[in-house]
């Protein structure tokens, strides 16, 4: 795997602007907690781990602003980065949980030294990296498990490498697989409006060298009337409690779509992205974005100006539609209430 | 109604350049048949019906460039006219029904004079042309009376005024329910990847005074969800003789979706839709088209250029998810079958 989403490099979160894929490979180093929350609102990082990895290291860049002898305002800075980060994207809970983390560590350690603390969020911030690394790799076996020696997958969206810090959710799975030498074949949907699926899966994908076949979005009823997907793989962004999954709009598209034609719907995502505190999907804040991404997709206006235009960033898939939860834990099946409390 | 796709002015074909909108409202003047199939090629001119009558027109056009003397010549070009115009698309039914009825009234006039065929070529386009505006609002009248007095309807592509020579199928029936005065609002999938809901039919009802909103295709699934659309309506570009329809890749998913929410799914086409010869869906020719319409889609490339895609124009609705096929003969409802060979 060669790709890295983010890393910490000198002091500074380096990141490829997902933005500029598939033409450009551009990396930014970030250096306040403002400019990485500004490249989450752009969607410059994006998937919810590696969102909640790039805020820890916002907050860390945060502290690091503040002289050590500037005690009152480094608390004061901290509070607001954390703030400012929180509100950058609402649907995914990896973010909040991630700040939650961070404040914790401040919390628990109030009569330390600034310099101190600093330091203990920086370890923090790559303990969470770290174990996003990990947690990749442990859904990526559990998952890979799950897949038959020969598979054609559908997925959507990106839950790669680019998503994460290490090798994706979704797309872990795929990696893993191949590493056990499973024969895997994908099929992407391009994902609008955004297309995230053309720009970032499907570069992703032939990086690594798999058999990739980009679709448009609606196109993949018409693939699984033709019996041509053994099973559906999609990351999420929020899990409830009862199993309901969050993530990105067209997946629950997929998962009628799976359901109509008996095809498997998994869904990879971290124990993270479990949300206890929400009871059902019904509960979950659904992004709403700007009609400008649909009307004038990368600068081409393709519809009337003004027009009206509904564009959720997220759906819910209900649990019913869920045929398995991979997490780094292990795999979930239905009922999965009981579980999910279980494992987060 | 205020726009035309297509209109005989003076011996020349006139159509709205359909690549050009929403941008721009250019008309072009189309004065040979390698004009016309050219125009089809490039969808300037498209929608089964509209593909029929600018074929018909583009056998006159050929039949006009022939100098009464040169008899052999005159049926020589209309055939290859008629061959040309007949490759340029292969799904949709409209086109050979049309160049048909072309070549029936050369092979019932063998003995004429040529300067007597091409005027009575010219009239059966102009038939042509005129039961297909008639077609519309008969499919327009049929279908509003199946619509409650307010409605949300979601259609897919366009089936409407820009789709025929006259106000549309599908969109025909919001035209007309809304002269009936009932309370029509509509949801628009962009229809990916040529974007023709985007561009042609969200252009077409907001210049029409319609309350129109836009979503991304694989929205749509998420919008029936929060029970936010009353029925699914679409055109057709054939209809096998057991009633499955072939329409623009998109329509299958939305039948899935719409089954699984209990919503009817409603086709709008003219009899000449209906092609008996064709058992099932499963011997309809689906055109794939290229690679670039996905990956560089209006310019802009947005995947990257190796990869490989699987991008048909059309799909197939198996007529068991069909809750109603309106011709401009009547609503048919399942079985189909026999009432699709009786109405033929």
């Amino acid at each position: 795997m060669k790709i890295r989403a983010l890393e910490w490099i000198d002091g500074k979160l380096r990141i490829i602007d997902q933005t500029k894929l598939p033409g450009e490979l551009v990396y930014l180093d970030l250096d306040t907690y403002e400019g990485v929350a500004e490249a989450i609102e752009r969607l410059r990082i994006r998937g919810a781990p590696a969102i909640g990895v790039a805020a820890a290291f916002g907050v860390v860049l945060a502290a690091q602003k503040v002289p050590p002898s500037e005690r009152a305002r480094f608390f004061e800075e901290i509070d607001r980065a954390i703030n400012r980060l929180k509100e950058t994207r609402p649907t995914g809970v990896n973010l909040s949980w991630a700040l939650h983390r961070m404040r914790a560590v401040v919390g628990r350690n109030p009569s330390r030294l600034v310099s101190e603390i600093t330091r203990m969020l920086v370890r923090e911030a790559q303990a969470i990296m770290e174990e996003d690394r990990k947690m990749c790799e442990r859904i990526g076996r559990h998952g890979a498990a799950l897949l038959p020696e020969q598979v054609r997958v559908l997925t959507h969206c990106n839950a790669g490498a680019l998503a994460t810090a290490g090798y994706g959710t979704a797309l872990g799975v795929l990696y893993a697989a191949r590493e056990m030498r499973k024969r895997v074949t994908v099929y992407v949907d391009e994902t609008r409006p955004l297309l995230q699926g053309a720009r970032l899966t499907a570069w992703e994908l032939l990086h690594e060298g798999f058999d990739v076949t980009l679709i448009c979005d609606a196109t993949a009823a018409f693939l699984m009337q033709q019996k041509r997907v053994d099973c559906v793989l999609v990351g999420a962004d929020r899990i409830a409690a009862n199993g309901d999954v969050a993530n990105k709009v067209g997946t629950y598209n997929l998962a009628v779509a799976a359901h109509y034609h008996g095809i498997p719907f998994y869904v990879a995502a971290p124990s993270s992205t479990v949300d206890l505190e929400t009871p059902t999907g019904a509960e979950i804040p659904i992004e709403e974005r700007n009609a400008e991404e649909v009307v004038a997709g990368f600068g081409v206006q393709t519809a009337p100006r003004e027009i009206r235009v509904y564009n959720p960033a997220f759906d819910v898939t209900p649990h019913a539609l869920v045929s398995a939860i991979i997490t780094e834990k292990g795999v979930l099946t239905p009922p999965f209430a009981e579980k999910l409390r279980n494992s987060a």
